[in-house]
């Protein structure tokens, strides 16, 4: 297929995101299936690194991976009332199977807690069966209005933890747990900082006491939930009769947890780094980190030059580098930069005869652009620290970003100034620190300015207490208030 | 959940492969939603680490990975008619969306050639584009009147390859190139042999021009498709006007491919090795490859077995073992012995005061039972060799168990007779290498021993040409019959 050209951020932020999307060779539009899209080659190479450093981490913490089915019969979704409230109007629903009307219709899950609700009512009969820590890797579907390609789509990938536990305390610890694991993961691996904090009682999943998410700030300053982790009390385990005889011999009710991130995240990598030349990938989740293009015209430069880029690959490999020589013909090798770029990659290397003749290789980093000469015999040794580098640099110009649009206000009309200038389509969004009670009518005030309390962060990220700016009543610390995907 | 009797296989084969599931914690019945079952975290390690084998072997050979929708628009099927008339009888139908009945209902994908064709003709032009090498990780729907776990269920996880290339020879090329990974992993990995051969006309995929299978045999005799590489000629790229300009200018439509294994393949690898007293997995695929028991009695005792079991293990895990302490408190060194035996765990090493004293752990082999007591100076270094040999074993095993129940047959009395004491609870089930045609008469011949012609044998298994059993005419080779499951 023809590239064509990026649509400029500053022009039109939801087209760039597209554009960018489209050529990094990340996923493109499904229409035939509404809101659904085809993930390609290199965004599901993104998706297994990132699912990799997550289920390590799952894993080491004591977590282990199960698979429930897909179907679910609708009559589990109305055991729990505000669950079925919360995802009736997004369900899709099988009606006919093998050529039969079904007596009862099964839905495509949205989510599981109500199925594997079901199953840990068989597993679970004393405290030494807990605590009950499972994860699935899955698709879900979720009928929704407007969708856009990884950030909203009616079928989408993700995980989805269940765990029960003998207290309160231990499922809360756990719920806590793992928004850290989603934080560092976000931070570290995909160098894009994030809030962690709780989300309103008007804004938590559907069926749990209390949400808690990480929120992330996009380059256009809208924010993007990233993933979210709920404590779920004893609803789940008292809708599907989850009991188990506690240490005191007493019966009880368990403590469920629930948590997820999703291919969404990929939509949130993509616009906290990518530019208008295209998809910018962190060294970490770049499923190739370093391309060597070699350059030459005649046969024996060809050669020559052709060794070494191999040469050179394999160094890279023995240090660790995910790295591949662009031996493609028929391609000039201006064509190729632009093909690497374009898909994000963080080092592109060129090799041409003068480079050899000098003993040398230029190295190109993606999100600066800048060239830098290396001596061959020590290029391949360099590489993981220029990675690194880079890995650090991302994040920290996220995180001034971050900084430098996250503002106080000190009343509704000083929310909706600073506001005001935001469009979805062409950016200017911001973070507004505000004290603001966890109320209907709190939120109900928001909304003529397009915007939610996105989170009360965990820690306190600004002065302490004050009067709430709809209601005046004294609230702890400040939220955290903005428009959102 | 209290662990209960394993019914022998002599008794009853299929009730002991359900007791081996249920108690090697692989799988359970979820009788709540048809056909399906849960995928326990026993059963989902050893599908990640299969998952592990077959997905390198994809990349190292060009595939990568995508992603499709789970809901293709029911008119896709009609438009390939052998297909359509396929998996027509399997369908699930969601009818209903969004609290809306929709215009034109989706199909669960029961496999994605479909789907695949539609967007196979989006992205190809020309020969350049060829070939496109794609798999999937995905869940897929048929709706069976019989299911078992594992075999077959009405969701089941597989991968699916789909490639498209500029001439046949490629193609059939590609299509035998998967089979020989399918049946390298089964015969490396699993331990379990198979045989090489191309369906009948009758056995076929609905789609494609020819088929092509790894078939193994179970402890019982019977006989199972394990995987599957289909030749689809240019039938999908006819349907779905899937186009390209080749080297000479002309256009002309891709021939394609598609492949599959499923967790089925966790089935055929329960019903090789098990035995009466549970699972027995294969060193290659065990997620726990060593456990150790530490024993003692008193607190001092304790102290010393506990430390030493755990340097045991630091060391195992330097040796590329993974292995882990049993060190869970209120249960016996015999209910652990137990506990990892049903689990299938390859080696038990029993570790107390005495072999402390005397320098020493007991290894314990799960598939021999054999006990072997090692200098524990030595004894992690030599772990890995230990786990190779019984990998050996289990393959040699089964390769004399398949040498020994394959028998020619010179007459259609003589299948029947050689098939006669078969039953599916109880094995006794045969390999009968016999000449007969690929034709509809010769495989409803058959149909009377409930037996079919599990495949041609790629290569010759035994004397090269003879007549058909059915018809007389000269056959080039032997077939493979037997039931299967």
């Amino acid at each position: 297929m023809a590239e064509s050209r990026i649509t400029p951020r500053a022009q039109d932020f939801a087209a760039w995101y597209q554009d960018v999307v489209l050529e990094g060779n990340m996923a493109e539009p499904a229409e035939i299936v509404k809101g659904c899209m085809v993930i390609k080659p290199n965004g599901y190479a993104v998706w297994e690194l990132l699912q990799r450093q997550l289920d390590d981490r799952f894993k080491a913490s004591g977590h282990e991976n199960v698979y429930f089915p897909l179907l679910i019969p609708e009559s589990f979704l109305h055991k729990e009332a505000e669950h079925v409230e919360g995802f009736s109007p997004e369900l899709a629903v099988v009606t006919i199977a093998g050529g039969e009307k079904l007596a009862e219709p099964y839905v495509l899950r949205p989510t599981s807690e109500t199925i594997i609700g079901h199953f840990f009512a068989r597993w679970i009969q004393s405290w030494r069966d807990l605590p009950l820590l499972l994860n699935q890797w899955a698709n879900v579907v979720r009928w929704e209005l407007r969708t856009r390609m990884f950030l909203r789509t009616t079928e989408f990938l993700w995980q989805e933890g269940h765990t029960a536990h003998a207290s309160h305390e231990e499922s809360l610890a756990e719920t806590l747990r793992i928004l850290d694991i989603y934080a560092e993961v976000a931070e570290q691996v995909m160098a894009m900082p994030v809030i962690k904090g709780m989300k309103t009682q008007g804004e938590k999943f559907a069926g749990a006491l209390r949400s808690y998410s990480i929120e992330a700030m996009m380059q256009n300053g809208l924010a993007l939930q990233a993933g979210t982790s709920h404590d779920l009390g004893q609803n789940f385990g008292k809708a599907f009769d989850v009991q188990f005889q506690n240490r005191e011999g007493g019966r009880d009710y368990v403590w469920q947890t629930s948590w997820g991130v999703s291919t969404r995240l990929i939509g949130g990598l993509i616009m906290s780094h990518s530019d208008d030349k295209g998809l910018v990938l962190p060294p970490r989740l770049a499923p190739v980190s370093a391309v060597i293009v070699p350059i030459f015209r005649k046969e024996e430069e060809k050669t020559a030059v052709l060794a070494a880029s191999q040469s050179l690959h394999q160094e890279l490999t023995r240090h660790g580098v995910r790295s591949k020589v662009d031996e493609r013909e028929g391609l000039t090798p201006g064509a190729k930069f632009f093909h690497w770029e374009r898909r994000g990659i963080p080092l592109v290397i060129e090799l041409g005869p003068r480079d050899l003749a000098a003993g040398q290789a230029v190295l190109k980093r993606r999100d600066t652009g800048t060239k830098q000469p290396l001596p061959l015999a020590e290029l391949a040794a360099r590489v993981p620290a220029e990675l690194e580098r880079m890995q650090q640099d991302l994040f920290a110009a996220a995180q001034a970003r971050l900084a430098a649009n996250t503002i106080r206000a000190a009343s509704l009309a000083e929310v909706e100034e600073i506001l005001a200038p935001v469009t979805a389509e062409k950016g200017g969004g911001k973070f507004v620190l505000a004290h603001i009670q966890d109320q209907a009518a709190c939120e109900e005030a928001l909304k003529k300015f397009k915007a939610t309390i996105r989170c009360i962060p965990m820690q306190d990220l600004a002065d302490g207490p004050g009067p709430c700016i709809v209601t005046g009543a004294p609230v702890e610390r400040r939220s955290v208030i903005a428009r959102a995907y």
